[in-house]
């Protein structure tokens, strides 16, 4: 059995970043720049910004971190989207979900320029994915595309299962898996809540993603010897055996799962860095189209 | 084993919407009107766009078909769609696909404007879909799920295994089958050119979708007893039993897989009808939308 460190490789994407933000500065451009708006004071979502704002300084990045009370109305998150479509310095920017009730969060989005859409969010963004044409893809399943490229695990004709099918991981990435395209051409089943005899799915997969929410869902009789097992879920449970008497787990019971499977990632370590990673390579990438 | 008629259907659907048509215009409305554009002389394009445009006069519908030499450039075509956008009395539009190699279908159908994209091939139309969102879903997979609907056919966990990764066929139709909703709700694989062992899937499918392109290249050893099967392959194939000396078979061997399933389309007279019916009710929805 062998770790995927997301760890690892979302440092080395980073540092590549870094070494070419330096160049493009060296030759005369601006900095890259990422904007993230922030409302109220949710406490995984100040987490999540505070750690952008941090891996924009790691690389070399300019960022701006634009914040507003939960009682912001949505008019005015709409005029400071405006703004930010039409700031040439910004080159991309994320709207930090969730969103206060009042406010829709779909009109948000979609007012997004898509040019800048580095969440990959915007419709038009998802919709250019599923037909296979250059877009920002969204940053979960891009940081889990770039975790099986670097592991160099071997994806064309391989059976994938992804379990759960939210809009922002389980769709895209079994829809990413079929593409016809080096680094996937799989067989793709996506599972859910309604699927009946989950288990015996699962037990199919040659690479088992799981994003379905619930700590420690897919146990050891679940999977197949050899299996390559991505865990994107992350559960804080109380624990006793760690001094702040809480530890970190996933959807994937990784004591029974690490025994079968030929590659698995650990949470946290495994896909939880490498969504900050694909969310720089994205503004990069935006970059590179404004410089052409 | 029971058929499922896509031309009883499809006139039923067409039915209702003829009058829905008729009460519209005796409360003073304006008839709807889809418009056409066929570039060139392809023979499958002409036979589509003039069955397209009978069906219009079939639900009283207006319509329009406007007719390019494939001599046409690219510029013309896009200034033709930005007319179509600004004409207040089109409902709807679809560019006949295929276009001319010289001319770039993705850009001319993202020049569509996606309120009058009654095909639902812009991206946005297509990453509404993915996200659940109110859009035109594309014809062919949207007549499916109509067949599926009418018949009755339970879908809520059932496997559900669609051959074929196609953009317009394959892969919005195995994202719609996977979605939190009544007519849908089933786990879904999808099967392609590189996918192993592919009999070993099929086999386990409840409902068998089959996209590929390849004539009869699903046999009654690839079924399971009592599936569901929905055959959108076309082909026309030399025959010594009809006066043409032709006939049109599918994906499906139908002689063998009728034997095992137990609901079948035909082929001709089962999904084809199916794919203009929907892009007609696209056109309805563009309507009801405006008047809104």
């Amino acid at each position: 059995m062998e770790l995927i460190s997301g760890k690892e490789i979302s440092a080395a994407v980073k540092s590549e970043i870094a070494e070419e933000v330096e160049q493009m500065v060296s030759a005369g451009h601006k900095r890259p720049h990422l904007a993230v708006i922030i409302v109220g004071h949710d406490g995984a979502s100040e987490t999540y910004v505070a750690s952008k704002v941090k891996s924009c300084a790691q690389v070399g990045f300019k960022s701006s971190e634009i914040r507003y009370e939960d009682d912001i109305t949505q008019e005015e998150l709409l005029s400071t989207i405006n703004k930010l479509n039409n700031d040439d310095d910004v080159d991309g920017f994320i709207v930090q979900l969730p969103l206060p009730k009042h406010i829709d969060e779909d009109t948000v989005i979609q007012a997004i320029d898509p040019n800048k859409d580095v969440d990959g969010f915007h419709p038009i963004s998802v919709g250019k994915m599923v037909q296979g044409l250059p877009t920002f893809l969204p940053a979960t399943p891009a940081g889990i595309v770039e975790l099986l490229k670097r592991y160099k695990i071997e994806t064309s004709g391989k059976h994938c299962v992804v379990v759960g099918r939210s809009n922002i991981v389980g769709t895209p990435m079994s829809v990413l898996m079929s593409r016809k395209e080096e680094w996937a051409n799989c067989t793709v089943t996506i599972c859910h809540s309604r699927t009946k005899n989950i288990e015996e799915i699962t037990r199919q997969a040659d690479i088992l993603i799981v994003a379905l929410g619930v700590p420690h869902f897919i146990k050891g009789d679940m999977v197949k010897e050899g299996a390559v097992v991505i865990d994107v879920g992350i559960h804080r449970v109380k624990s006793d055996k760690t001094k702040s008497g809480w530890k970190l787990i996933g959807d994937v019971d990784f004591d029974e799962v690490s025994k079968k499977s030929s590659f698995i990632t650990p949470v946290p370590g495994g896909v939880g860095p490498m969504t900050i990673a694909s969310l720089l390579q994205n503004t990069l990438i935006s970059v590179r189209r404004k410089m052409k």
